[in-house]
């Protein structure tokens, strides 16, 4: 560290010359996270000194986490709903899977079952919890596979997480049928809705035939949904709902200090911007700018898939969300000649031979022809070769 | 969710007006985390968009992190650390207790170390990770008691976790000596300096006799630090390091896209933009600023001690760093009494009998006077009661 510090215009100066390496974001076509709204960054900016680890001092800030709640009750069907927004995705499936484990305290290997496109916060909660894991085996759609969960539920499961859909590949398992033996069973069940949360509800309003994935199904005890993806809040800004107050008791921790609120997070100190950011957005879009917002992705969506099976590329799966994986020759060599043009494509390790792409709010129809044009340059260079 | 949202300024002036509830950082004698710094907070903006999970869009801002760790390897004596900026303390604890389980795969029931004092974010770590501990008794200053550690250790001891220093009461534990002992036993020793890394070594520059605390002791294997606390940073801005890379290579985890860097973070999705805050506040105050701080700090601390020591209040320990605990009677009364008038200061559960005030950059001599006056006149009338 030098010994004197520097004035703030030169230090701002390099901070926009580093943010000038990044790559803009009408070139990102591999991000479940987007640009943020700018009543998000504006609510977010407003909030940048609170800290909902106390809400003795922040006794306003600390109301809105509720009210962010009181909002989503409506949107996932929980009329008891609970829940935080917290750092992301990875510590909601913690929080979920903490639970899981402290509701069934008798079993002493306990054992979580999930399919391969699972994400990988869910590994890494097992990993860091000790917990053991059987991979359910995916449908011709890499859904999970109902007789073959069937087959894997022993007397050590105590959890099945789903996906509402996979981030890999948008996928959304049948958690319908899922529930129904999770609850015959009386296994935990948790839906994995860090991608589709802000995105079936409202694609369902518009008419596409998606499944039910939230708390409306009886059997659905936690949900990750998450804010700063499809919901266009700057990160961090994670979710994890609970069905109700019952379930989320698992998970009190208390302060050590008198008058300080009970953690039902992993983290203590986290900061109340990210929750502004969140109510902000959610009362600024309402109902209605979500839908058109999800209508404007599909949209994009179809108008990719359009393109891409007009060149003769085949997709690997119908997509449910906004996520288009289609199959093409020498994928990693491509996604690298793409990425030195500009534009931000990935290659999933186990889908080594197709390029993935995802639509989200700061892309569009102009962007994505730009997209495919490159893509043809290089990718017939490519093949010619 | 209302059907159509509302329009950006009724929605920036309701913010406006929660914020108002909030106490205002001149009343906030209980926080180890403070106001941030502008330069933070400004360069914390310019980052809003961008996400460290994905270093192939974020270049330039994904660079700023090692820039971090190179800058504070100077200061945590540390010439081939490693690390991360992390959601907090919390998440710090948990991957350097992922990484003593991991290294240590025989033990079948690993066992932690580690006093009452600790942080609660220990125990909640050790719940989630399913691990067993034991409580080591402390001396009279309230640090580890070293013959009670020796005593305690046995084969399924497999991290002992020490302070620097507690957040109830700052005292710092004899972490030389403990770490002589955990070397003899093969024992991985992390820190947490979640409340003293950004204290001590700069105290220490002040000629402040204080206990040596970081990688400059052969044993410590990992640190916590904390930006968001005395580092002035906005939340969220933990801090984990590791004395080597090898020791972090136990928590590698494999995103499962070609290109994307493996995580060394419980997070996947994580902002950029707490690594630009952390950056611009290390590069605009230098060493000469934050021992600058610190000196103010200490100053306002003795200040404080020597009002209430002429006031005839007793001090529960003589405190290393800026945290001055002292008796009273009936301390969760008087507590709720100052809340009434505005202050908030904290009471711990394990001291019922003492007000814990906490002293940071948004505080001085005069706030403090403030502050002695309002408690005289409550605390007179209470006793007189």
């Amino acid at each position: 560290m030098r010994q004197i510090g520097l004035n703030s215009n030169e230090i701002m100066k390099e901070i926009r010359d580093i943010r000038k390496a990044d790559i803009q974001w009408p070139f990102v076509f591999n991000s479940i996270c987007s640009e943020p709204l700018h009543i998000g960054v504006e609510a977010f900016i407003k909030g940048l000194d609170t800290n909902l680890g106390d809400n003795r001092i922040f006794k306003g800030t600390a109301k809105v986490e509720s009210k962010v709640i009181e909002l989503l009750k409506e949107v996932f069907h929980g009329p008891d709903m609970v829940g935080n927004i917290v750092s992301g995705g990875t510590e909601a499936n913690f929080l979920a899977l903490q639970v899981a484990k402290k509701m069934r305290p008798e079993v002493e290997k306990p054992e979580i079952l999930f399919t391969e496109t699972t994400h990988y916060s869910v590994l890494k909660a097992i990993e860091f919890m000790g917990l053991k894991y059987k991979i359910v085996e995916t449908d011709e759609n890499f859904s999970m596979d109902i007789s073959d969960l069937i087959h894997k539920i022993g007397k050590d499961t105590i959890a099945i997480v789903v996906n509402a859909g996979s981030s890999e590949l948008g996928c959304i398992d049948p958690i319908e049928q899922i529930a129904e033996i999770a609850r015959e069973n009386k296994i935990y069940l948790h839906v994995d809705a860090a991608t589709g949360g802000f995105i079936i509800p409202f694609a369902k309003k518009l008419g596409y035939s998606l499944p039910e994935f939230d708390f409306s199904i009886d059997g659905v005890s936690s949900i990750t949904v998450d804010p700063h993806k499809y919901g266009l809040a700057p990160i961090p800004a994670g979710g994890i709902l609970f069905k109700n107050k019952d379930i989320q008791n698992y998970l009190t921790f208390n302060s050590y200090f008198y008058g300080t609120q009970a953690h039902t997070t992993l983290s203590g100190t986290r900061g109340g911007a990210s929750v502004l950011a969140v109510y902000a957005i959610l009362e600024y879009l309402g109902m209605e700018g979500f839908i058109q917002i999800t209508k404007k992705n599909y949209e994009s969506t179809e108008y990719l898939i359009e393109r891409l099976e007009q060149l003769g590329y085949t997709l690997v799966c119908t997509p449910q969300l906004n996520i288009v994986t289609f199959y093409v020759d020498n994928a990693h060599n491509l996604m690298n000649q793409l990425e030195t043009k500009g534009f931000i494509v990935s290659v999933s390790r186990r889908f080594k031979n197709a390029l993935r792409i995802v639509i989200n709010n700061h892309l569009n129809i102009d962007l994505i022809d730009k997209f495919v044009e490159m893509l043809i340059t290089i990718d017939v260079k490519e093949t010619s070769q």
